[in-house]
This record gives C-alpha cells, structure tokens and sequence, in this order.
C-alpha cells in the first residue's frame, strides 16, 4: 500500500514546503545571472542517445535513463545539459551576436544510487558563455560562481574555488609520453586523488608508466606557479576583489572528458572535498557535437540543488538567512473572513475585487466556524485579515499579527485602506 | 549532420527568444494562482506505469514514453500530472490544513503525431483544489481559468468556458440503462461529438442502444435547466460579475474517465471547437490511485503552453500586451563600454560594485571596437551605458534611447547617479 504513496527510489516529491528549497535556490540563481547578464534558455529533457553517447565522451554513460522511444529512436533523459547546449548554440549562433551568455536551470537524470546529496533527478542551474576564448570569459564565469555562493549568505571562509587548468596537464602528458588517446583515461586518475588510497592510486597510475609521486610534485609545483590563462583569471578576479575566494590548485581536473582549458571547483571547506558546484572550459565540444561543421570555444559552469542544500543547512549565516526568507513567503497578502454567511456574495465581490488590483487574497471555500476561518488565515502567512459579518458594508480590518483591528467605513474603498496598510511596516492599529 | 542540430521530432529548444514565450506564460499563470491564494508544488517527471496504468484508466497508454529502467520498474514520463498529485495529496494530507490549493507548472510528454498546437514534450499549468467537495471550489477554479485568460489580454468575446457536469450524464446513462461499467466507454463517444460525421456517430452509439438524436435533444435540454451543482458554480460567479463569460453546455464531457461532476474548458469563438484549458472534479481518483486507503474530494485545472500560444498570436490586442512585455525584457540595466583598453581594471571593479547594488551589468568580454561594443549595448536592450575611457576616473553616461550622453565627475558615486536615471522616464539628459 505505502508504495502507492511514494515516488520512484531515488526520486522526490515537491509538496509546498519542499517546493520553497527549490524556488530559494532558484530565485538565487536567477538574480545572480541576471545580474552578470545572462538570458535564459532551456533544452528539451529527452535527447538522442547518439549526443551523450558517441560525441560526448560516454562517461556518463551507466548511469543513463536511456530506452527505445516508440518510433523505434535511442533516447536518454539528459544526465547533464552541456551537449544540448553545444548543439543548440551550433544551430542558433547565427541569430545572436556573440559572446553568447547563456543560462539554465532545470531537471537532470542519472541512474545513481540514491545517497545522502545524490537523487536520481535533481535540479541544475547552468551557465555557459560561447563565443569568446579569451580567460576573461572564465574569469566571468567563476566570478558568477563566487557571487552565486554569496547570494546565498555564504561569506569569506565558507566556501572557496579551486582553480585548475588542463592545459598544464596536457603539457605534462606529453611530457611524460602519456598519448592522446590516454590522457582521458589518465585523468580520470587524477580526478581520483583525493578520494582513493595511495595503493590504489599507484596501481592506477601504472598503465601510464607514472609514479604517484611525481604526479603529485607536478600538482604541488603547477599550482605554485599558475599557467598564463591561470594568471589571467587571477588578475581579473583580482580586479573585482574575488581572488580572496581562490585557491589554485592543479589536483582539480573535472570528470568529464570535453574540458579542454580552465576548470574550476566551488567547495566546502568543512567538510574536504565537497564540491558544490563547478565548470571549465569546453573549447572543442561544439566541434564533436557537429562532426566539425561548427566550432566556438565554450566556457561553462553548473550547480545542481542537493549538495548546496546540504551544505546551506550546515551553515549558520545561509541557514538563517533561508529561514528569514520563508517567513516572508505568505500565500496570499489577505484572508476575507466570512463571519455571516449570509454575506458570502458581498465577500466573493470583495475578494474579486482585491485579486483585480493585483493583490493575492483567500478566502473558505465553505461555511467555516470563524475559529477556524483565522485558523487558516494564519496559515497562509498574510497579515491581514479582512471580516464581512452582519454590519456589512461595514468592514473589519485585521491585522493578524498585532491582533489589533479597524473598521472601515462603508464609503471607504477597503482595497485602498488595505494597499495602505501593507505600505506601513507592523505596529498597533488604531482600534 | 542537419540531424546533429535537431531535437528529437515534436521536440523544442528554447533558445531565449523561443525562452521569452515561455517565462511570459510563467510569469502570467504564477501571477494569477498566486492572486488566488495557491501554493507551488512539483512531481517527479517520472512515476512508476502502475500510477497511471492501472490507476486512472490508462486512456493516455498508446501516447505514453514508458521503458523499463535500470532496476526493472516499469516507467512512465507523466502524460499530465494529476496522478502523481493525487499521490502526493495522499501522502501529505495531514501535514497541511485542507482545502489544498496548489498550483505546478511543468513539462509533460506524449508520444503524439507532432502538428500545429501539439509538440511531444509540452509545459503544463495545473492549479488543483482537494479537500473541498462544495461547487465554490469548481466555481474558484473557473474563476481562476477566466483570470488567467484576462491577464493574458483576452476580453469578453475573445474566449469563453462551457460548462458541464457529468452528474447529469450519469443520470443520462441510469435512465437509458447504460450499465456502470459502459459509462466510461458512452462518454467517449459524446466527447467525440463535435469532431465526427453523423453517420460516425450513429455507429460509435449502436453498442449502447441510443440514438444521437436523443444524446442532441438530452444536450439541448440539460444545458436550458443546469443541474444544482452547476446552478451553484453560476451563482457564485456571478458575485464575481465573472458568469457572463460562461456558457452552459453539456456536450463537454472532458476526455478522461477520472472525472466525476463539474467539468469546463475554455474555448475560443474564433475557431470553433479549439480548447486552451480545461478541467473538472475527480473525486474518486485519490481513492483509486491509494486503493481506498485515503479519499478526498478534488478539482483540477490545467492550461498547455502550445494552443494558447497560437490563439494568442492571432488575437491583436493580447499580442500586443505581449509584445509590449516583450520590450522591456532587457538582459541588462547597464553596459560598461570599454573605450580604452588599458582601462580594464577600472571597468570591471565598475561592472562588480554596479552587481554588488543589485543591478545587472554587462561588459566587453575581449578589446572590442568601440562601435562594436555599442551593438553589443543595443542588443541587450539596456537604457543605458558607462563608458570608461582615458578620461578615467571621470565616466561618462550615454542614455542608448535618446543618444545623449553626461558626464559623471571622479567624486561622485556613478551606481547612484544612474539609479537615479533608471527611476527617470526618458528625456534628454544634461549634455
């Protein structure tokens, strides 16, 4: 019977309460990107298998929703929304002067299994810009990464970035012979180092004939000195004071296969090697995607909505800043109260009325006891309460949280008295 | 290699010009549920097939995108939303004080031929109230779907809602000795009966013993004296001055088996027969998707994103509302031209504090011409433009409407000077 009640393992239900995390979440990303002025777009959430699977390096590919549509096509739900995007940015950069500066936010998949900060369909904000190859581009980008953790009450200390750059690991892959049809495999070690024991790193390293340590002095040594692209974001970052949240640090290569210069990491500082959030460079991706119809070096950045919560709910300053934001969530701005049934058509008129100028208003579906009534007007968070009783066109005028209340004359306009009210901040009204 | 830039067939990229239609809808059916008091809520996008197999009739099964996922559930992308809402209802009908009335807006699939006004990945509005079983609650609905028609720019005569009740057809059915287990089937038919020939007609009802003659006069009859439910859902809109946007009439009978009393769907006059929304009570379905284990009285609404969007574009006066909407869609408040280079440093710690005071700002990402970067200003729609030039640190403010241009001296804070210029209509400024 519960399974009836339940979603897929893996999978949430947004009841109203939940449902104010994701709109937090994405009320922050939203004014963080228009901030930075990006435009919104959004991909479709089924894709041929063929864009994940054959141009987009397959990494993700066990862990796909993929089947057999009933036109006989190989589907996936999207695990992630970079391949979408490098195609649409193909087929529309005709129609929009470039750079272009993109963002997202929507659903993706991945058949994971299901863990604390992991569910099998999540939320990811996407930003992207496409056209400019210059680190200026990335520096923007992690700019915007910085800003987003800050709109979200997280200050200096809370979180930091980790800057890297493939391009220095390509350097040292050729370096130490490691081919080109390697380095993918290769770094995907590197993207290990943090999370597996030193054996096993070792074991992993031996196929490319590379010791552990000199991997390791490599990172120690490439992060002291940053790469010219490196010291470009840097100096930039500089100039809007956000270098104070970065730390270069060589270990941080991104799992998946298209990067191709700067990449970058948000994390948690309490807990190591939490990320947040992170993005890079994806200079060759449109290329792959288009069978090399198309090029335009692509810079991007993602953030999906369970580890930030978690790490937001850890977090004093963001916690409470989330929890003085709902309380600001009421449902509506005003209950009408019907304390005479009788007047019923007289409440229906007023809260038409009140919903024309453009206020939110509710009100009982049925005849409630009056208890009850301001039961529920209570719920909803409004602070005001209006009453029709038996003195209509006479009015009560309700302020919920002071518990303090005024008449409105019958010649007096209550849309107006009430306009006027929400103007004043709290305080006792005049009875 | 066209393909590699397509979406799947009936599938659509939002680019964000596409992007704008959509938030335009959002924004107006966020506006208008939040002004009725509803509550946002979210379900997954995918649910086990039993949900909707099993549970509500399966009429949708032909059109469904149903696999089989890695861990060998059977599972459906939602059709529509009502059964994993009723789920959800379910499930969390003691955490909130009922009448529910919550509102969602998201993506549905149907595997549809694609055509005009259809895609296979669509948005849907859904504004439900559960918990209420009294004709105020259909009657709120309705209200809530003419609202959302206004606040589109449609005017009395630009659409219209006919409004049935499918008690009086099961009244209809008992009389004529159609069994119980008929009824559904009966009601597909007279659901069909504005789109086939006569002689179609007259076949599809030959099982059932009736003529379409008598199904015609009943129509004619019922719709002349409505029934007490629907005298009751009149009456209240009425109060609303909302009923002379009403027309009773029985041949609606909504397509889904789940529904059991007042149901409605919004029509255009222009095209005959096109519905952009539509809804109706479903009070036995929390009963039947939990098996009888939680029961509550139910009414539903929902709007698609394709065929309000056609009528729309062929009425003049919401299209121009649109339009006009569209205007003031800016991707920033301010441009900060870069006219000399080596000014840069400056210019991005304008473009951070301009950020950091809540506006939005957008620069040249590389050294482009100066005329180029004036395009670029043009095209985000900005009012205005900072240009940071050998001057520095004295700016000047270019206004990119009326082409005229002021000077802000080194002493003064330029994010307040153009706050203030962002309250001011256009004009000339000081030169």
């Amino acid at each position: 019977m519960g399974s009836n009640f339940q979603p897929l393992p893996g999978f949430r239900d947004f009841p109203p309460r939940e449902r104010q995390v994701s709109r937090y979440l994405f009320e922050a990303w939203t004014a963080v990107a228009r901030r930075y002025g990006f435009s919104e777009y959004e991909a479709p959430l089924l894709e041929s298998a063929e864009l994940y699977l054959k141009k987009s390096g397959g990494q993700l590919s066990d862990q796909l929703f993929r089947f057999e549509d009933k036109g006989g096509r190989d589907v996936v739900l999207r695990p992630e929304l970079t391949a979408s995007l490098a195609r649409i940015a193909a087929a529309q950069q005709r129609e929009y002067q470039k750079p272009l500066k993109w963002f997202e936010i929507g659903r993706c998949f991945r058949y994971e299994k299901p863990q604390r900060g992991r569910s099998r369909e999540f939320y990811q904000f996407n930003a992207d810009i496409l056209g400019e190859s210059s680190p200026s581009a990335d520096a923007e980008l992690i700019a915007l990464s910085i800003d987003v953790m800050r709109e979200l009450g997280f200050k200096e200390g809370e979180f930091y970035v980790r800057l890297s750059d493939r391009e220095a690991w390509l350097a040292f892959c050729e370096d130490r012979g490691i081919s080109a049809s390697e380095v993918d495999a290769f770094l995907q070690v590197v993207d290990r180092i943090e999370r597996e024991s030193e054996r096993k790193l070792g074991e992993l390293l031996e196929p490319f004939s590379i010791t552990l340590e000199s991997v390791v002095s490599f990172i120690a040594e490439a992060s002291k000195e940053p790469s010219p692209n490196l010291a470009a974001v840097l100096a930039d970052l500089a100039n809007r004071d956000l270098d104070r949240f970065i730390q270069v640090d060589l270990s941080i290569v991104r799992g998946l296969a298209y990067y191709t210069g700067v990449v970058f990491e948000v994390f948690d500082p309490g807990k190591a090697l939490r990320s947040v959030a992170g993005g890079g460079r994806y200079d060759s991706l449109i290329s792959i995607v288009t069978d090399g119809s198309s090029d335009l070096p692509a810079t991007g950045y993602a953030m999906g909505d369970c580890v930030i919560m978690e790490l937001l709910n850890e977090t004093p300053g963001p916690l409470a800043q989330y929890q003085s934001w709902l309380q600001r969530q009421s449902t509506c701005d005003i209950y009408v109260v019907i304390a005479d049934e009788s007047q019923r058509p007289a409440a229906l008129k007023l809260v038409s009325n009140l919903r024309e100028a453009g206020l939110s208003a509710d009100y009982p579906l049925a005849a409630f006891k009056i208890s009850k009534q301001f039961k529920a007007a209570d719920q909803t968070l409004a602070r005001f309460a209006f009453v029709v009783g038996s003195e209509f066109p006479e009015l009560k005028l309700r302020n919920l949280n002071s518990r303090t209340e005024e008449s409105i004359a019958p010649n007096t306009n209550p849309v107006e008295v009430l306009r006027a009210r929400l103007d004043e901040p709290d305080g006792p009204l005049i009875a």
